[in-house]
């Protein structure tokens, strides 16, 4: 029996600009993404909230993939929602405007069949929230959290308190220059590790992943894609496949990191090919293992390297 | 006997306006870049240009390297100068002025005792001159060539007639996207090869670099450094690297390149910590084997990856 994985997050619709058309009421949110991701692997649990508007077909799928949706809250009113807009290349996006509707008032409530969930996700919500979550569980075996450069600007000490809590961080880039005033991401990432984690994933979009740990760095890069569709959501559905293809392995170790990295970044690959998670929701094995393939070619230099020449 | 690797290419001197101050006279130039790096190596033999004011102690110094200047040509005049100003985080750069001095008249002449070398680094000159070269050339085990926007907005027709004589293009991310049209890396780099490269390699700058060929995608990150100094100079320090490897191996085939490209990375990030070549001329083998064995690790996911979960 596969251990289950925690996620705790957004629930969202998204309105979606895009440089080839406009897309309303595109199924989103932080948790909705790494759900599906990580129900690939595992079981998944997700505490969220939704609102009256929220479609009992998208729960359905979710409980199809077995994704147990009993955390999710169905609360009065109207689901969060986020509208962005991307830039031409896709490499970059603003908000126009977001609505946190019944999102506002979210205090994650942990139901007591998820407490001793080994593997958990705290997906980017503000670090109060984070901490109640840890509060409520027992110690799982990892903790990853996701955080934004939203609550490093406002919530430092909060989010500080929380890195002393967790075993991974994953953040991107800006946000880790954000978070430590560092423009080395070496740097950045050692002084991230003296708050707490013990593990730094810094996510690099285009240009993959690194991870930081007493290891040493370790580098995934990014399939690069015939085409790209849609960024949005492609962090929560690295984080989310890292933890269930862990949870799936039932480990926790730098090895089994450095795999599960890989796979996540593959599973991300996909997702960003459809308009939000259209693709993750049609992925099947025969497809992701393919692509897994090209990964390892991608990172395979044919045997040792030589000694110096 | 190592075989030896030929470049021909700029010679030059720098004015770096850099954020922590302005330095002027710094030795630059796409062929001492990458003749410094490859003759950490192999032999090197060089052909460019330099003005009446340029230092006997720099050709000393490189002779003493094991690079033969025979080929280097002294003209009446001044050195070739470029004056850039980098920005803040080193991550970009501007050209104050061009002062082509010298090597505005530049036309290539192989020594006789240069024409067999098996491999040849075309460095960044005017595609016609990069024809002229080989021409002048018996052909090459292996053809590297460098190229610029100039040329690809300026003489596009010349270029694609060098693309179908080359091995292997090495051009970076930016410069792909204006040469095919194409945004994602993955087309730009199968339209190029369609024009004649078996081999494309883009360079991402702090983002590593991407080879594309018959055998699929290969990635070689860039080492995360603690501190970034001097980004002048990494592509030619990595092409040469890469030329020199392979010269030292004699092998032209797909793995020799890609664990060459690893090695380039390599040597690339050293130079980029010092201000010009400084540290590219200090590099030892320790140093350097020691930074591989980090590449190693950045690369190595402990192993082959777990059948899916």
């Amino acid at each position: 029996m596969k251990e289950p994985v925690l996620i705790v997050g957004s629930m969202a619709f998204d309105d979606l600009e895009m440089p080839y058309g406009t897309f309303n009421d595109v199924l989103g949110g932080a948790a909705t993404y790494a759900a599906i991701s990580a129900s690939s692997f595992a079981p998944v649990r997700v505490v969220g909230v939704v609102g009256e508007d929220f479609p009992a077909a998208v729960l359905e799928t979710l409980a199809s993939r077995g994704v147990d949706i009993a955390g999710v809250e169905r609360a009065a009113g109207k689901t969060f929602r986020w509208h962005g807009r991307y830039a031409a290349d896709l490499g970059s996006r603003e908000t126009i405007h977001t609505a946190l509707n019944v999102f506002a008032d979210f205090h994650p409530k942990i139901p007591v069949s998820y407490k001793t969930s080994p593997y958990l996700l705290l997906g980017n919500i503000h670090p109060a929230l984070q901490l109640d979550v840890l509060a409520q569980v027992e110690r799982p075996k990892l903790v990853v959290a996701d955080t934004m450069n939203l609550w490093i600007h406002t919530e430092r000490k909060t989010l500080r308190e929380l890195l002393g809590k967790v075993d991974v961080i994953s953040i991107n880039d800006e946000e880790a220059k954000d978070l430590t005033g560092h423009g080395m991401l070496r740097k950045a990432a050692e002084a991230i590790r003296a708050m707490g984690p013990k593990r730094v994933i810094i996510k690099k979009g285009e240009h993959g992943a690194a991870l930081f740990d007493d290891d040493g760095v370790f580098f995934v890069p990014a399939y690069p894609l015939e085409e790209l569709r849609d960024p949005t959501g492609a962090g929560d559905s690295f984080a989310g496949a890292l933890l269930g293809v862990l949870a799936s392995l039932g480990r926790t170790d730098g090895a089994a990191i450095r795999q599960a990295m890989i796979i996540a970044s593959t599973v991300a690959s996909f997702g960003v090919e459809g308009l939000g998670p259209e693709r993750l929701l049609t992925l099947d094995r025969a497809a992701l293992g393919e692509r897994l393939r090209a990964f390892e070619s991608m990172m395979n230099y044919g045997g040792p390297l030589p000694t110096l020449p």
